[in-house]
């Protein structure tokens, strides 16, 4: 009825070596896809030795043998080796229950080991002193196969069980590799897992992709480290592929099995069964009602204890809870896919997005994110495919954990919730408000601020800043003393053209009329306030240059050296800065009539939303002080410039003068949840202090300073100004290291299709040469360029024809370098399309 | 040099049983106290057998035998009895490491057992047939003590070690109760645990409060589960100890002990210390880099295996170990209590809250919490306690969660950020995002409402409810074909006086001046709205009655035989709804030549910030029929009224008639993070259709449908309404069951000092009879009362002279009926004071 093959067993003559660098920082993970086309699931562990192996040979042979299928198993961290072979046991045991079950199809098996360790290498070859491997990384290319030919004659299932990296000692994977191979990288692992996953739809016996299902077993308990130190539940994170965990049934094995159960939904991995062999102790009670009978929990026969047993009966008992697994894992891979495929529609038909003319969103232009990794998205792709996507939008320029951080934030955020959830803030005080003020004070408002305003976002921040300037203004020029009089007096800001302060009304009313203001959008707008327009500087051919606005005509082109130049502290004695200084005097005298200008409000240095302009540094500076010489308050909207956008901790520092009042929000808490902050000096606060409550600022939002959102921001000021945990702090500690490539940028800024360029901090902006309906907001002239890189792996959003890259504060200018030369070759397509 | 005193055992004649019921919701916890005047510490182990008891025992050692001091063990859960007892183990080990040690001061030892099943019971007395204890459990009171004199002549150590309860069979608490106790309720240890941890001030050997250390040893790991089937670490939640992890020093042992570590901070725990057995595989390598250095890892020495070693030398070993614990746990205090001490001063110092007149703010009154577990905040009292406080404000009207639903909220908060962190919105699409929209337009959406616009608070969700209203309106009205003309036509808001909508600028335009909008608060306010004073229902002398605003006075006195009448569509026909329907036609053609009237906005049923003031719910039907009629928008704003505030899931179900246009956040995450919506009909998203850009919608903010806000928001969409996780849901599942005592209610609405009562959902609002400067937003009238119920564990906070408990919609009606009580009693004091 069935027959064998020959076992083969082959190896190359002589391995070679591969050398391994000890990372000092995580480095960005490549592009990594992960195949949905067929199901593959990770198997994890609450303990080692609980099982996993079992469990992955008891639901090979529930796949294997009933139908005609195709079955990989993966082991990438392999230690003991060979004497330990968790793929050898799955081939072994697969090949005999064959034999026993006597199936009526066809079965080859296959086992590799890919790599393994020189001490590894020695052992499998017992080689001599003379012909010994030394330490490092060998591929070993091990390989046995055996056909078991069924009652049919064709080969119709197929086992591939492969160990991709093996060592010798038998313990934890960090300490044999640091004693037999060497640090062997996350990313090499990660790398070779997913041709391993690709390689199996290419092979000669392709089947439908309905009959192919994946297990990778993972080395030890779910927070084991891998070879490289990494935990494996980090390790494996950029895929997350769902889980299975193999759980422990023996006393403390309910505590085992829920924890490790919190640390993989701590990484954000989606568990799809909990599995575990029976001790008599009735641990699936307590576990499914921790489960809350979402999660489904399976017990697995105990298992002989005489290590001669052969097993097949203990198979055979788990026959149909395997089937009941097996069953589970596929439908649940189903369910996942049809979610993925339904959810564009779903959104097209519910969502409102911000922002957004929906009737230009066709469904197939939306992009479904399953999760994010650091920098990277992971989208649902072509139907089949889980792919990264680097967020160079920063998700609405909020973004800047690294997947380090990200981690850490997520069990800081569990923390939080579970130890406050949210608590009132006015006349109470709690950890992680008071850290974070605390960090803000001695951070971003570093000499000057003193008093800290918690809000929910820039906005809510922008319209607390302008009550806190008009009462301190009020205050200054005896205007409040004239309350009993029935006109009150008019107040207004002085702001510059092309700023955006955010989109509540009180926010808008500071900015000057724009596409955002007009009656179509927001029919109360009127504009109260003074609006200038400012000089601003980029860079064209390589040079950066200074361009004026009408009304300062009078100079001749000037174009600077360097970016430091414009930042330099010699030039408050130019005559531009005289320039500047005259002409927002006539500004502010002729205003006079018109009301009080209450405020200043600005962006420093970057005006975003209005297209990524630099505005003139010096012509800011000597605004602030024109402002503070005439005891008007002078608020920074610093919510995009804030913590290291632009390479600084604060723009403060590149203005060289400071504000009385200023906001914060997107970058404050890593990206992570909305929070914001309107810092202020004790003067200001003054001004509302009285015996009335009716004196105090009456503003405030439900969940002000809360928990989560202080630790989050506590946590990221922390982590982006320490050089022990972002790399690219230079060690002054007051400055990012450059990170977009020089000659890179010079390149880019050169290019015929484009106009001008703006890098500083973790921004490269570029405005598109266009005209015509082409230029502004409303343009969709770069949407081919931008649907072109997000091809190569790339997410940005235009401001009309304005594009960026954004990066984190973290991310390292390998990454950044990568970015600019996709950007650059889209550009000469691009360019040529037009020509 | 020492000597033994006689040892004594002592127990009563017949050990008493007690009953437990078992609960099938966990009640809300007694109000339970943690004194902080001496160090106190939970010891968890990774696992089961991993050491505990030792680290307690070479503590104690540490503590006692260098200096006079007391140390108090607390074994609160003992299985496997009498045969194995922790706390005999402490007792005996100490006893003879003092013989060893030899040291100058005199030790005074106890081991009390205070509780144990019958079994237990049976085998500790060797009971026989007839004289055997049954099921349940026993006051044991069993007891054994000696004194060792060392060369000192006093007593003047002492060790005292308890086990709280116990049970023979040697399985997990849950099972050993459930056959030899029945289940021992999780309020019944706590309050057993807090007086233990109070008796050890009391003793006649009274220590100064820096010489006292306790250590309690919890039961295997640190999910298993406790006597009721509650995980250990839910358990003992609510007193928030800090911990001691002991971890796990074998392989497998690195995973076991960072997951046991989440598990605990996933409880809102801080782990103070990481300690372990060395078995040679240097497992705290990965451990420290996992901490990044900020959680102490400490190593003691192999344990001998053999059973009959006495250990005596590897307590010498471990000496230095211990000491180095022992004082990282005495500064670990030390520091906390410091800080806490210090943060009102420092809160006063760096805060700006809003709402608060600072000056009225002194250093004493400052609350600090060091937590919230469910509906309570943990506060630190006196200078020396932890004590909770019922958040009966509900911290400004976002809270939701009971303790169980704050544990899972943590957890799919980890899981949100380690999944997704923030991801960018427009365009896209994210499960937690999709799930969320789908859930509010099945929920309060239902029946009305297509499309969901996320934002972050109340008061962004109006400002896009207006946009989208007016936008609507001038669809509707041929308003956008005029945008050629250069006055764009005015638009307004019809609006209930006493009506808040938010205090961003555009939320204030559409409510009456007020407290809130004058000069002094918002310059640039001015009330750009029909503001009409509605009809008021309220309960006075047990009695409701309908209160008519000037211009409605036509009707004598009405009132209503039950609460329910008020709602009943029968009022339809009333006389008293024709003459609201006339008295509103009226008023809209008064208005006409003041510009258009482009939305009606209001607060369903409750005013609430206004001063929870309960509107006719008729007059509010008629006004959304006339405005509807006229083809002018609806906009409820339910951001408080929203997700069981009232009784229902919305108020639309109070109201009988849909709006266009809805507002909701606050209860919407379940009070744990900021998020809003504005839910929309497809007509209204329909007006915002067209082929550019510019005609979309232009507001969004940061962080828009942000993966943890949704996720948040799901969960406790789906747990409010499903009667197996919200116990207080009828078996309709649409309406809340009555939560304040009918009868109490009635006498507080007839007591003197209360003018009137409303009693709605979770929201028991009165106010206090006043006049003068007592009455209204700005008055203090209420501060002493509420003061006096701070003391009874209640937090509340006044809207001037209305002050109101609010519970959640998962409390129980005990607590509620509780929280009645203690402030009726407070009332009857407050009115003395007052006659």
């Amino acid at each position: 009825m069935f027959g064998f093959s020959s076992l083969l067993s082959r190896h190359s003559n002589r391995p070679s070596q591969r050398h391994f660098v000890h990372k000092l920082f995580s480095s960005t993970p490549q592009p990594l896809e992960l195949p949905l086309s067929y199901p593959t699931y990770l198997i994890w562990g609450s303990n080692t030795a609980v099982g996993k192996t079992l469990v992955s040979a008891g639901l090979a042979a529930s796949f294997l043998l009933s139908s005609p299928t195709k079955f990989l198993y993966l082991k990438p961290i392999q230690t003991g080796f060979p004497s330990d072979s968790d793929s050898r046991f799955v081939f072994s045991k697969l090949s005999a229950l064959f034999r026993r079950r006597n199936p009526s199809i066809t079965l080859h098996a296959s086992n590799h080991v890919l790599n393994a360790s020189g001490s590894a290498v020695n052992d499998v070859f017992k080689s001599k002193e003379n012909g010994k491997c030394e330490m490092g990384m060998y591929d070993l290319g091990w390989f046995e196969e055996q056909t078991q030919v069924g009652e049919g004659t064709t080969v119709n299932s197929e086992l591939i069980c492969k160990t991709m990296y093996a060592w010798r000692e038998a313990v934890s994977p960090h300490l044999a590799a640091e004693s037999e191979s060497g640090v062997l990288e996350d990313s090499a692992v990660l790398s070779l897992l997913q041709s391993c996953l690709r390689s199996v739809l290419d092979g000669d016996m392709r089947k439908e992709r309905s009959e192919v299902l994946c297990v990778i077993e993972t080395a030890g308990g779910v927070a084991s480290p891998g070879p490289s130190g990494s935990l494996q539940c980090d390790l494996y994170r950029p895929f997350r592929i769902p889980a299975i965990l193999v759980g422990d049934g023996q006393l403390g094995g309910i505590s085992g099995t829920i924890s490790a159960y919190e640390s993989l939904k701590l990484r954000g991995y989606d568990v799809v069964a909990v599995v575990f062999e029976d001790h008599g102790l009735v641990n699936e009670v307590p576990i499914m009602s921790y489960m809350r009978n979402k999660v489904p929990v399976l017990v697995l026969p105990s298992v002989p204890k005489d290590l001669s047993n052969d097993l097949m009966e203990w198979f055979d008992d788990s026959h149909d809870l395997f089937n009941t697994l097996k069953e589970l894992l596929l439908s649940a891979h189903l369910e996942r896919l049809n979610r993925l495929h339904d959810m564009p529609k779903n959104a097209g038909d519910i969502f409102w997005w911000p922002f957004t003319q929906h009737k230009l969103v066709p469904e197939g232009s939306i992009t479904v994110i399953d999760s994010r990794c650091g920098e990277n998205f992971a989208v649902f792709k072509n139907n089949e495919v889980i792919a990264p996507l680097f967020d160079a939008c920063a998700s609405w320029w909020t973004q800047g954990p690294d997947a380090t951080l990200q981690t850490e934030l997520a069990r800081d955020m569990g923390y939080a919730a579970a130890r406050f959830g949210h608590v009132m803030f006015p006349e109470n005080v709690y950890e992680p408000a008071l850290e974070c003020a605390e960090l803000l004070l001695e951070g971003v408002g570093k000499g000057w601020a003193s008093r800290t305003y918690f809000s929910d976002n820039g906005s809510t921040a922008i319209e607390i800043a302008l009550k806190m300037a008009f009462r301190k203004y009020c205050f200054d020029h005896g205007l409040l003393k004239d309350s009993t009089t029935k006109t009150s007096p008019q107040l207004m800001v002085l702001a510059l053209k092309g700023s955006y302060h955010g989109d509540t009304l009180g926010a808008m009313e500071a900015q000057a009329p724009s596409s955002y203001t007009g009656f179509l959008q927001q029919p109360w707008y009127t504009g109260r306030g003074l609006f200038l327009d400012p000089p601003t500087v980029f860079m064209c051919n390589g040079v950066w240059s200074l361009s004026f606005p009408q009304g300062l005509h009078k100079l001749k082109k000037i174009t600077f050296a360097s970016r430091n130049e414009i930042f330099s502290k010699s030039r408050d004695k130019s005559e531009v800065a005289m320039m500047y200084s005259s002409y927002i005097s006539e500004q502010l005298s002729a205003s006079r009539g018109f009301g009080h200008i209450g405020a200043l409000i600005m962006e420093p240095v970057i005006q975003a939303a209005g297209g990524m302009h630099m505005a003139d540094p010096l012509f800011q500076n000597i605004l602030v002080k024109e402002c503070q010489s005439r005891k008007i308050p002078v608020i920074f909207d610093e919510v995009f410039t804030g913590f290291w956008r632009l390479g600084t901790e604060t723009a403060v520092e590149l203005i060289h003068s400071v504000p009385d009042i200023a906001c914060y929000g997107k970058l404050m808490t890593g990206g992570i949840i909305p929070l914001a902050a309107t810092l202020a000096t004790n003067s200001v606060f003054d001004s509302f202090i009285g015996d009335s409550k009716l004196k105090a600022l009456l503003h405030g939002h439900s969940y002000s300073a809360h928990a989560m959102g202080c630790t989050a921001a506590a946590k990221s000021i922390k982590w982006f100004k320490d050089p022990s945990t972002n790399p690219n702090i230079t060690s002054e500690g007051r400055l990012l290291r450059e990170l977009w490539d020089e000659k890179l940028v010079h390149q880019i800024s050169s290019h015929p299709a484009v106009q001008r360029v703006v890098t500083l901090g973790t921004l490269c902006a570029l405005e598109l040469r266009a005209d015509g309906c082409n230029a502004g907001y409303g343009s969709l002239y770069a949407r081919s360029l931008l649907q072109n890189l997000r091809e190569d792996g790339i997410y940005m959003r235009p401001l009309g024809n304005v594009i960026y890259l954004m990066c984190g504060p973290c991310t390292s200018p390998d990454t950044c370098r990568q970015l600019l030369t996709k950007l650059y070759l889209r550009l000469e397509e691009f360019n040529e399309e037009r020509n």
